[in-house]
């Protein structure tokens, strides 16, 4: 049974995670998804809009994944060792460097492969957490002009 | 076999969805999920985030749905003719008058049961789109404000 593990943040969820998600299943027969926590999700990128816990929950809601667990706040390597992967698959915008991963990884004597997963290409979707936002904050900019139009 | 249908938006998911989903489920063996179009909910509420297709996909990538479908434009009852329900569920911030819906369910010789779902209960969770979105433009508003402090 080849085990592969996938992590992300999942902060709204979209097509462009569940693409991802199949593609890193369709490398194994397991799918075990680690779930960034709040401050590592700090450390990398941005204020998470849901919290940890309902991205974990919401994670473990759909279909293609087998399990899943929050990572770590101090050591995200801990998680790796506890799940032992045979693949780890990488998103495409997830800025890890494989190298320095494989070196961690060998350091622990994991022997896990990396697979980078290609990028979500129906553009005609809300594919990414940043557009969803950018979405919502130009309805509003849009509802504030009109209502300041509407004033005069 | 009991046969549950339950209807919504389903813009941006998060636990209240999945609350009114499995509570949904609960008083059935199958759960047919409808997804209201975009035109449906301009009609009844505002305009959707993320675009029908999107909905209707990630609804389906949910272990607890069994069906999933989109709702028709113009004659919202077409769907129950197809589905048969035993029972619909019905959410406990969906507008539809109880009284109304059965008499056109009547009207159509169908013959389901109406459940209305309690609210979900877990506060501490974004339980709502609206939510969700009023979170997101609070921190873009902070944002905002920073820079213009920052700016002086």
């Amino acid at each position: 049974m080849v085990k592969v593990m996938a992590t992300g943040a999942f902060d709204i969820l979209h097509m462009g995670h569940i693409y991802f998600l199949k593609e890193a299943k369709k490398l194994g027969d397991k799918l075990v998804v680690v779930v960034a926590c709040d401050s590592t999700i700090r450390k990398l990128k941005h204020e998470p809009v849901t919290s940890e816990k309902m991205r974990l929950q919401l994670i473990k809601e759909l279909k293609i994944v087998d399990e899943a667990y929050l990572g770590q706040k101090d050591d995200i390597y801990k998680i790796v060792e506890d799940i032992k992967p045979d693949i780890i698959a990488l998103g495409y915008d997830q800025i890890h460097d494989e190298k320095i991963i494989l070196q961690n990884l060998k350091n622990r004597n994991i022997k896990s492969k990396i697979v980078r997963i290609s990028k979500y290409k129906n553009i005609a979707d809300l594919n990414g957490t940043r557009k969803i936002i950018s979405r919502i904050i130009s309805a509003y900019e849009f509802q504030k002009n009109i209502e300041k139009i509407e004033s005069k």
